[in-house]
């Protein structure tokens, strides 16, 4: 049965997302721009690299701690350590640190995702970044941004044409198999600008109105879960490359405005049949 | 005549090009992440796009009067208003905002660069960036960091092999044409992992001991001036393509340690000679 949570129950649970946003937060800083051991856990998204730190390690055993302690029914599935199945239908997806690549390399645009999903998705969701001391909360409730001392809704911007775009992806190797090279490479040609890098804080200035596109592929259901609360209660649209859900991972894409977001799906579906 | 300055005048130079960057950080921290207006230059470093804001041109025009009024006799040279001769062998190389295209779409990863130069080369470089609080400093007496309350040296991290390196580029289309785009794919198959945007910024976590190499090209004086004094008192080398002095910008390439550079050059000279 499917677990429908009052406004009241699924803001006790942000609040407790909250809790292990701060406690990866305390697990993690300590370790950023630090000469870290880097093990190579061998399979990637886009290459035969894909680095883990004691601080990704850490910072989900200490979220998982606090959620066995506090809701013993619930299943979690990690990056790090799989899935431990609950009892009920509610389960925390977690990715200590989305964008580890960006997280060795100093740069500040990793965060730690946590969501809050039953069987039709997630329900609620938290991004949060340490070193920035900046988290973008999202459920049916709203979405919130927390900078510091600043905090906000989100909010995401008209884009009514591809050409005036902005494009994010998280790296152009995800695209290197064709159809999706010469699909890729033809959107990019149609928009205003295309980045790369970013990882799950693209999603963020999407949902901040600042980005109007992100297209990623090959991600796994960690890397997307906690950023579609947040992006669709700012008023976006997060789908996979035929337009169904994203919770699964593999080819997502996400859009500040509908009108862009099926713009983008014409081109995209025709390389969506391939895994 | 080259004008030789002794440690002291260096040294008050680097309080004054720390002031201009506090003048550069009040004019633009306003316009982060609000929605602009954006132009477009028409020209650019990789693509027919190149967005410019009320941002860039207040910091620019800020700095700019303080140095007229406290340096007469020097030169300015800055992205948005071109170059003011002076009477003298000094000249202030001013971007005021590296990475438009990160602060137009919120990314804190944009910072305002701040050399001063004589005809050999930059003598010192500032990079700030207002939003992190962040700041990196460089001349012949040292690198430094500030963040928030923090601080400390730079130091760049050993690399004796490609195979170990973390590579850094802005961009990829600004290796689109050959034989750049096939010399730049075969560095990217030999370093461990490499990774896009960043402008500035991966130049600072280079200096840092945190990147072991970014390559760019097309770019101009004013993208790497302030960036080479910063890394060299690092440790590292910030040359063109064919080993040669990069301070007229083109094709760049900084190393944190010289067996890398060595062997990054061997695959790069190839493409050097073309603009």
């Amino acid at each position: 049965m499917e677990n429908t949570l009052s406004d009241d129950e699924l803001s006790d649970y942000l609040d407790f997302a909250e809790t292990l946003a701060d406690a990866a937060r305390a697990a993690i800083a300590p370790h950023f721009r630090q000469q870290l051991v880097i093990d190579d856990k061998g399979r990637s998204l886009y290459s035969d690299y894909d680095p883990v730190t004691i601080a990704d390690r850490q910072a989900e055993e200490a979220m998982r701690v606090l959620i066995r302690e506090a809701y013993p029914s619930h299943g979690i599935l990690g990056e790090e350590n799989g899935h431990e199945k609950g009892t009920c239908d509610l389960t925390w997806v977690l990715d200590p640190i989305d964008g580890t690549r960006a997280f060795i390399t100093g740069v500040p645009l990793w965060g730690t995702l946590i969501a809050l999903s039953n069987r039709s998705g997630p329900l609620l969701g938290v991004v949060d970044q340490p070193f920035l001391r900046e988290r973008f909360t999202g459920s049916r409730l709203g979405s919130r941004y927390v900078f510091a001392d600043e905090s906000g809704d989100l909010c995401t911007r008209p884009c009514a044409e591809l050409g005036d775009a902005v494009l994010y992806c998280t790296h152009p190797d995800m695209f290197a198999a064709e159809p999706e090279h010469s699909i890729f490479e033809d959107l990019r040609g149609r928009v205003r600008m295309s980045r790369f890098s970013g990882d799950c804080y693209s999603y963020c200035m999407l949902a901040f109105g600042l980005v109007d596109l992100v297209i990623d592929a090959e991600l796994k259901p960690w890397d997307i879960h906690a950023l579609i609360p947040i992006i669709e209660a700012a008023g976006g649209v997060v789908s996979d490359w035929t337009g169904g859900p994203a919770v699964d991972g593999g080819k997502v894409i996400a859009a500040g405005d509908s009108r862009t977001h099926q713009a983008a799906l014409e081109l995209l579906s025709k390389a969506a049949a391939r895994g």
